[in-house]
């Protein structure tokens, strides 16, 4: 009875959008209308922060493979059936687990002093305490001239500059080096084990975790620990003074086999083209030093209730809206490459795919990489979006989000929302990402970006799929 | 021979100085040059930076009592050699040791999650791991009701608001209440342990110690944790979703006898009253969590710097001035109590104190409380300070610093150069508490402001001692 009224008024809506007429608007203006209105309820509503509040504080951390994860799938589950989603489903897959264990490090020489420290993710335990002379290194790149077994004996010191504070995040690449891989040219220098400045921007007292790189597919064999920025800058200082520097480490990390983690996967079923799909989302697991709530409990609010809110509308949208809340994201997008695998039939069916991943400042910029010729669709789209301080931005961006990478190698196009990521890195995987660094109002203007958005294009027949030939060359 | 044209020169300032005809500035114009090129120096000059810089780097945490205070005397009195002050001491005292050791604290329901917390300055360890429920207090007011036995097997945790901030850090006294006494009251509930919300005006995840009040001379005898803000308000939020708490802590803080301490006493030795003293200070322990930057290298920092400066001048001042780098403050203010015992005799000869001890923020203001004959003198140097946008404030205003309190008590006169303090209490006792939180532009207008303020005071005959009579009246 529903879907047939449903069905009906989807209809009408599209008797209404044929736009095959020559001056005809790119949107017709009762959707522009609808998504004026979907920005006005979001700016009023409280329904972002109530969610990752209630998910920061009902289930706190979420370790990729925890028990919390696990907890946090069951709260994804049940706030999806609150909303009235129309689907609300949990798609399992297995994944190593790699467990922090406990830290003690401190410098020993010249004087005792607790160091602030947490080990890097895929990093090996200690057998026994370290204790040992350091070798300081300038940065990874002078790291990368070590001579084989140089370092024997020795914990090397990688240090390196503040992460570059940028609107875009542009300078956590290149500060993510030092993390990544500092490890290889440690072991090959037979260092007992790494120690690395922070990869943060801040200036305060909290090691940044973050997952480092594999090689030949093979994680560390040696504990690599991150200090933070004061306690490199002390580090600094003593070596430039001529001091010999030497530490005292214990880590318990280390992997502890398969456990299981999984999506939950939350659809509004589009009314005129439900296999279409428009896919948003963000990661459900956190690191465990804080409780996630800018990376990523924020972008599962902010996805979540911009759905939530088109799901009130009198009627679905055309085409299907999937908020996917992503398992195990930050140990190596699992959940994404799962989530890749387990619909690789209806990957051609992702009209575009987008994840908000990026904390919960203000959006400043929407870009895309869809088809061109439906640039100007998008162009309309950030129109609607101008009046909450958001620009267009290129229409030959890459990148949905880290959670769609692997999406967008298969050629689902994608756009992106870009919050402001000036302090983000002050935040990022440490233990300071708590409820309280997120400002509801600007969390507020992030679910009215998605909401209008997003509705836009799943009730729309414009083609974002670029054509087959296009993909090929890609 | 340099002492003889030392009092030379003085003899001809001294001839200069007499003020006693109508009309006659209450400060010479050459005196007001003198202070006026101190402030040029001081604000061209690094030393105030080098001196933290070194504190902090070369020494490390300072514990009271601990072998990196006794580190740190060492380093004051070399420092004191090497800026050509006229007699470097030592004076040593002995007190009490307060060990934090180590702590685990973590919510265990309703699920687990590692807790940012420190042991209290002067709680008792726990023999064992305490497992235990959490009754909730809204703030110090609601644990004060509890009555006898109450708490019993239970954890009582006070929550209370975060320290307002403040130009002149009037929200400490209030939310210092929870540290300070909260303790007395779980006692009397017969609680496991307390854990109180840190007293501090930040909402990063660091929790702040400090030091307890004793209760008819005794220590407490239960564990008494400090959880960061963050922290608190999580346990908050879920104890107003009518959750029930529980909490598992260790905690091995403990007082370990008898120590040495010590005050450093950097004397420029006056030209023309040596007896008479202008005591300026900081003090050289720290708490162990940071590296005492803003508290308080910073304060010795400032206060050495300044005298080193004047201590270029062509001449001393006819008044000694005196550096004291007291010891033990943050454990009761244990270095200015044995300063003033050790000093008893000569009080009466200390013509002004005051102690540079809330961080390094821009001084904005000018007290006093001196001999109100002498109020017009204080105004005129507040003139001088003015250019380096300092205010002069009251004339009555009690309190020259923490370690001048015992010396105040003995009616020795007081004036303070006040720090903006707006975001001292977000660092204060903190792990964050560190050098690249200190600008060297604002330590250096600080620099500039002791300088010019105590080289008037020290260079003038003006009386700032109360006459008995008003002494005895307070």
């Amino acid at each position: 009875m529903q879907l047939a009224k449903r069905l009906t008024l989807s209809l009408a809506c599209t008797l209404l959008s044929v736009n095959s007429f020559a001056n005809q608007p790119v949107i017709e203006q009762a959707k522009i209308d609808t998504a004026k209105q979907l920005i006005n309820t979001a700016l009023e509503s409280n329904l972002g922060y109530e969610i990752v509040e209630s998910l920061t504080t009902e289930v706190g951390p979420r370790l990729a493979g925890s028990e919390a994860e696990k907890r946090a799938r069951k709260w994804g589950e049940a706030l999806g059936k609150e909303l009235g989603f129309d689907k609300v489903s949990v798609e399992e897959f297995a994944m190593p687990f790699w467990d922090r264990g406990q830290l003690q490090i401190s410098l020993v020489s010249p004087y005792q002093q607790e160091l602030y420290g947490t080990a890097l993710g895929g990093a090996a335990p200690s057998d026994k305490p370290i204790d040992a002379p350091v070798v300081y290194f300038r940065d990874v790149h002078a790291l990368k001239n070590v001579k084989a077994g140089e370092l024997k004996g020795k914990i090397a010191f990688v240090d390196g500059d503040i992460l570059v504070q940028s609107q875009t995040g542009a300078g956590y690449g290149q500060a993510n080096m030092r993390r990544r891989i500092g490890w290889q040219h440690a072991e090959y220098g037979e260092a007992s084990a790494l120690v690395v400045r922070s990869v943060g921007s801040d200036s305060r007292r909290f090691p940044h975790t973050g997952m480092m790189s594999k090689k030949d597919d093979q994680w560390a064999n040696i504990p690599v620990i991150a200090v933070s920025n004061p306690d490199a800058d002390h580090m600094r200082r003593l070596h430039e003074l001529g001091k010999s520097l030497q530490l005292s480490l214990h880590s318990s990390s280390k992997w502890k086999g398969k456990v299981g983690s999984g999506n939950v996967v939350l659809d509004l079923i589009g009314s005129e083209k439900p296999e279409e799909i428009v896919l948003i989302g963000g990661h459900l697991d956190s690191w465990d030093l804080g409780t996630g709530a800018v990376d990523d409990g924020a972008g599962v609010a902010i996805t979540t209730a911009a759905a939530a809110l088109i799901a009130q509308l009198p009627e679905r949208p055309k085409r299907t809206i999937r908020v996917v809340m992503f398992g195990a994201e930050e140990v190596g997008l699992l959940g994404a490459f799962s989530y890749a695998l387990q619909h690789a039939d209806t990957l051609k069916d992702h009209v575009v795919a987008t994840e908000s991943d990026f904390g919960a400042r203000t959006i400043w910029r929407l870009v895309s990489n869809v088809n061109p010729d439906a640039n100007d669709f998008i162009d309309e789209i950030a129109k609607v979006l101008s009046p909450i301080s958001i620009v267009r931005g290129g229409s030959d961006v890459r990148g949905g989000g880290p959670d769609i990478i692997p999406l967008a190698l298969k050629g689902v196009p994608t756009i992106r929302l870009q919050q402001n990521g000036m302090d983000y890195f002050d935040l990022h995987h440490t233990p300071d990402d708590t409820l309280d660094k997120i400002d509801s109002d600007e969390l507020a203007q992030n679910v009215a970006a998605y909401a209008a958005t997003i509705y836009l294009i799943a009730d729309s027949d414009v083609e974002l799929r670029k054509p087959a030939e296009e993909k090929a060359s890609e």
